[in-house]
């Protein structure tokens, strides 16, 4: 059985970005920047109003193997693997695909026929800004019995992404696999995802944050929201003691990273240009998952997290385009 | 019944767009630049050896009728259909939902199940230029009974991709086209895609240039082997008298058009830099055959076709990302 360093647990989705105005926005009431579920039935009405597109894999758990991958290098130095739901159709094998040749096992059984892959429909306006629009399809079949406990246990660290908390049986997956780690004495750790998805979901958040989860990531608005906090500070405070590690991301204000008694306040990477946002904490989460994989101080992943972040935000789209081993690979010794 | 500018018949393909080393191309025997015709196994096989991938609409003459939607302008100042072979799959859903989302109608009808939509992995190398392994899978099952006479008809001109004869049924489908268009007064155009296309179908192409064809695109690599002449001179003068007009390019020596006594010595348009040439010819024909629509004079013509082609190759991509209505607009009254 192979050894991984970090598992990821996703909804499996494959981005079909297109360009619209503002208008398309307002019109069908798509609230700019957000991520909005729709079924397939208006995730079809939306396609046929959009202009040309090009498809890519996604999804935000999808989105941090890449990085990983990429942190790894061509030596393939990080051993990763991911779980997630796809059906053997078109979309399917273009997910599949990709996530095998970046080295990144992914043997989820995928469903037949139906529901399709899920696709998120990525509405790029006139000021570079990104709203979602996810029909989850196949993604909501992920259940309890996709968890492969081999693989689980062959992993230091077990990460999901929080729009898994959408599908119904994915929360159970998710809970079953902390439980099959932990009594590996794996880590478990999540990234909150989106400060909506945090709202819908408030409770079992809590409760998994409490009870499960090990290393948390989460921007600003997310941990305000899981807490209900009035400022970041007071959710900062409330976070401390419920999980061994904590990342908090403020955007250009840098992060801030605590565990084990320490606690590092980090700055943002400079960037000549912000193009895109979209996958800025995916990629933050591989950078730091990568340091933390290989035993390197919290400071430092911090640091790798920050330049990852800083990469993809420099282009459109949600995945490196730069090799990040080299580009840490300057910066960390 | 709509009345069109130009009816195009094509290859209907989803491009998989991946980069790939020189020594890549060399292990498997492709040769680098060169449009490769590839079954579905082969297809899949070096799919699964290829990196993260892209995915597009595609298609010579799908790239075509794009760069005609962009001369066309948000009012669709020119009225296109296309004709081509999809299956009902996801990737014939992408090249259907793109083509219409461009304003072009597109209605013939797909195959069910099998053949897949074919695609085309195109082969990025370092040096940035692009190898193509075709499979066109559906596109093979074109025929004389997916040509609606009532479109061909309604167009003005009825444009075809010489890859088209690589299919079987296609040649049949196209002489049917011409013959429908000729007998309602129309004009008939194709390009001759790939000079080692010409090479497979000589006998063919040079029988359809000097019995069908009005308007013919070629380059100088094309229009030396459908003649086998010695030199561009050699291959000019033997295709006058056989088309009406004709439009002989020659990559950055710019192009010569003729027709109805009148010849043009076109210069290409300057590029600061070029990036990638796919698509170059597509929108030259683009270009062109949107002038000759609107009446006006060839050397217009000409002029306009030169500046698609020069957007096109100005970025990765075979399809416009500038409005070309606008680029055109500031050149042309």
């Amino acid at each position: 059985m192979a050894e991984y360093d970090v598992v990821g647990i996703g909804n499996a989705l494959v981005d079909v970005l297109a360009h619209c105005e503002d208008d398309f926005l307002a019109h069908h009431a798509l609230d700019k920047g957000a991520m909005i579920l729709v079924d397939e039935e208006r995730s079809a009405f939306l396609y046929d109003l959009l202009g040309p597109a090009l498809e890519c894999s996604g999804g935000s758990c999808g989105n941090t193997m890449a990085g990983l991958a990429s942190l790894a290098g061509p030596d393939r130095t990080v051993a990763t693997a991911y779980i997630g739901k796809i059906c053997d159709d078109q979309l399917g094998q273009v997910f599949r695909h990709d996530m095998r040749a970046m080295g990144v096992a992914f043997d989820t059984a995928p469903e037949k026929n139906q529901p399709t892959t899920g696709r998120c429909l990525v509405l790029i306006s006139p000021d570079a800004q990104r709203t979602m629009c996810t029909f989850l399809g196949a993604a909501t079949k992920l259940g309890p019995a996709d968890i492969d406990p081999e693989v689980i246990q062959a992993a230091k660290v077990t990460y999901m992404e929080g729009y898994l908390f959408d599908p119904p049986d994915a929360q159970r997956a998710f809970v079953r696999a902390a439980e099959l780690a932990h009594a590996a004495g794996r880590k478990v750790s999540i990234t909150l995802s989106d400060s909506f998805c945090v709202d819908r979901h408030r409770a079992a958040f809590r409760h998994l944050v409490e009870h499960h989860i090990d290393i948390l990531f989460a921007n600003e608005a997310e941990v305000i929201s899981l807490y209900e906090a009035q400022s970041f500070d007071e959710a900062l405070q409330q976070v401390r003691g419920h999980c061994e590690i904590a990342c908090l991301t403020r955007s250009e204000k840098g992060s801030v990273v605590f565990g084990g008694g320490e606690i590092h306040v980090v700055d943002a990477e400079p960037v000549a240009k912000v193009v895109d946002t979209t996958g800025a904490g995916d990629q933050y989460a591989a950078g730091f998952l990568y340091g933390y994989s290989r035993g390197m101080p919290l400071a430092t992943c911090g640091l790798i997290a920050s330049i990852a972040a800083a990469e993809v935000i420099s282009h459109q789209g949600a995945r490196p385009e730069k090799n990040l081993a080299e580009l840490v690979g300057e910066r960390v010794g």
